[in-house]
């Protein structure tokens, strides 16, 4: 049996998170979760999974659990999820929230020597030297739960590291995939939020249309499997099927693929180096597959990827202020202050405007998130 | 440095292997070498290659080779193919002599407890289960040369043999794919050589038109990897990048995939567990790919796959039978002395004529295999 900590148990990852634990409550226990506004619905999954510790995002959510369960631990905001990442009965811990908070509670559960389930993209871009630092101290393990990375991670095991060639990040290409620079001139919030294939949340489906997404992804490829840039390749896949492979030195391709379901990605991290049944699960049907087609990034119209390689070399700050460059713009996106193409102008005029510095302490990582969310946020510089 | 002897060094995957090696001489050396008829071939591999210990096919060839190389250990016939299979100074032994001769070779390789870097579908097919006893006593270890096996070996990587669901054997589908039984009845000799995919030897592109390649692949799937029948399935791939596939007990699929080149899998038996660069490998190009396309098997057509899985079901002697009375037949087609249909015609009338017996001992492996060979080749059993 083993004890599951699930940081954001209400968001998307979280609550298959839980459906991969309800039909395998023999294996696992949640131990403890957190939900950020969503109270009604951490409510409910506290009275299925009968999790021993809590925390809340709100004020209002912390006192209402707090009043109805008396023999639980309830905590409240980033010291919650802190405190979440600091439990001694956690095996693993999935860290499923998004956004910086994620990154503090990812160090807790290293000092800890914990398993973690990654489902925070912001740890390994923004603070990957960090933790890779602290992995070498302490007897932690990361295990990406991003279909990409879940599937270079198994891919990885038809060879040894130093036979790796090339990882190939496949992508689906985002709802805009084929547009013209003037047809996204003026896409509206509302058609980016339409994803193809997968069912995420609002951040995750801007980021993949931006194709942000899969820049993200190329850093923290970089930084879980220590590949050079250069042996990182994104594919446009857009059927998803395909989650991504890695190519040997040799020429051979191993690829993991599967029905684009983040529970087989969730699931295999809590299982790691094991894999077991489970009936949430379910199996591709190649007779219904429709067929299989590759193609490059364009990268003169999705400006994401090309951004992110360019912060990934540059290192140290660079892709923390990509990141946060990129929630800030997001943030506008969606709340209609600025327009599509904009995000890039934004994330790129940010990063000319900073003077990269290490991230190898969290004040560090803080230091560089908080000036690009300020700076991204200067409603100059994405006016002019 | 690693003793290489290839028994078919004059075939498609022999000389494919010497293109490896070639390639790759601070690795590889060619102990020794074997050639059927073409000894014009031979002997210039031997002069290129220098190994110490020959065999060939023919009397003529042996005189030939015998007068001009009088430093070189010279055999003949069966009896040097076994020879072979005996060299202490080996350290892989590649078998890619096609037909049961190769059975004899993998059985003195199996007792000297070598690496066998199998190519030779028959031994499995025929031999299986004398072959996995020996397994069990000596310390030798066979590594699937075929694409196909050699992509599941390597997808096999990805989780442990308890948590397999099912093995995906791929098939381009042959030349004759998407063709009805009517249009099947007239095809020649020469449509049926042409193999849209890979470059291969006669018999076996006409295994592939008839699907029978894929029968023996499933009965070597059973053999090799252990798996039962339900659980391995031949899915048709015309494009044939994707070499086959595992489904895990999670539902995630790990699958091998590259440029349909037999280089790499021989690189791989003759390196396994590592991989190595080597000059004479190609890169997969995603952007030139077409689109990958998946179909099941038509088998009111073609019934080489179905009648594999009787026999492998039935099994004991019944693989045997299968594979003889497909080369009896396959010859007979070959030599126009009957249609395409009447392959599978001969195969069913054969298997149907069978009184299974035990394959523990070589002598029963020949006694199944000319039993075969005898009623299939009756002018009777195919005239009805």
């Amino acid at each position: 049996m083993k004890n599951i900590t699930i940081l954001g148990s209400t968001g998307s990852i979280g609550t298959n998170a839980l459906e991969v634990i309800r039909n395998k409550r023999e294996e696992f226990n949640v131990i403890a979760m957190s939900g950020h506004g969503n109270y009604k619905l951490l409510l409910e999954q506290i009275e299925e999974f009968n999790p021993k510790y809590v925390s809340i995002g709100t004020e209002e959510g912390y006192k209402i659990i707090k009043e109805r369960y008396s023999n639980l631990e309830v905590y409240i905001g980033n010291e919650g999820l802190k405190k979440l990442g600091q439990l001694d009965e956690t095996d693993i811990i999935l860290t499923a929230v998004s956004g910086a908070v994620g990154i503090e509670a990812t160090i807790e559960a290293i000092k800890k020597e914990k398993r973690i389930a990654l489902a925070n993209k912001e740890t390994m871009v923004a603070a990957g030297d960090l933790i890779n630092n602290m992995l070498k101290e302490y007897k932690a393990e990361i295990i990406p739960v991003d279909s990409e990375h879940s599937a270079i991670y198994q891919s990885l095991l038809g060879g040894k590291r130093e036979e790796v060639k090339k990882i190939i990040i496949t992508a689906s290409g985002g709802t805009f995939r084929g547009k013209t620079l003037e047809e996204l001139r003026e896409v509206s919030v509302e058609q980016a939020l339409k994803h193809p294939n997968w069912s995420m949340g609002r951040k995750i489906t801007i980021d993949s249309s931006t194709l942000c997404n899969k820049g993200l992804e190329v850093i923290e490829a970089h930084q879980l499997f220590g590949v050079d840039y250069d042996e990182i390749e994104v594919l446009v896949h857009p059927q998803s099927i395909i989650h991504s492979m890695v190519e040997f030195n040799d020429m051979s391709i191993i690829a993991q693929l599967g029905v684009p379901d983040m529970k087989v990605p969730i699931q295999y991290a809590f299982t790691y180096p094991n894999r077991v049944e489970n009936s949430c699960l379910e199996s591709l049907d190649f007779r219904k597959l429709s067929n299989l087609t590759f193609d490059e990034v364009d990268n003169k119209v999705f400006k994401g990827v090309e951004l992110a390689y360019k912060a990934g070399r540059i290192g140290r700050s660079m892709p923390a202020v990509y990141n946060a460059a990129n929630e800030v713009a997001v943030d506008k996106f969606i709340n209609k202050e600025i327009k599509f193409l904009e995000i890039y102008e934004i994330i790129e005029k940010t990063m000319d405007a900073h003077e990269v510095h290490d991230v190898l302490t969290l004040e560090e990582v803080i230091r560089a998130d908080k000036w690009a969310r300020k700076e991204a946020g200067r409603k100059k510089l994405w006016e002019n």
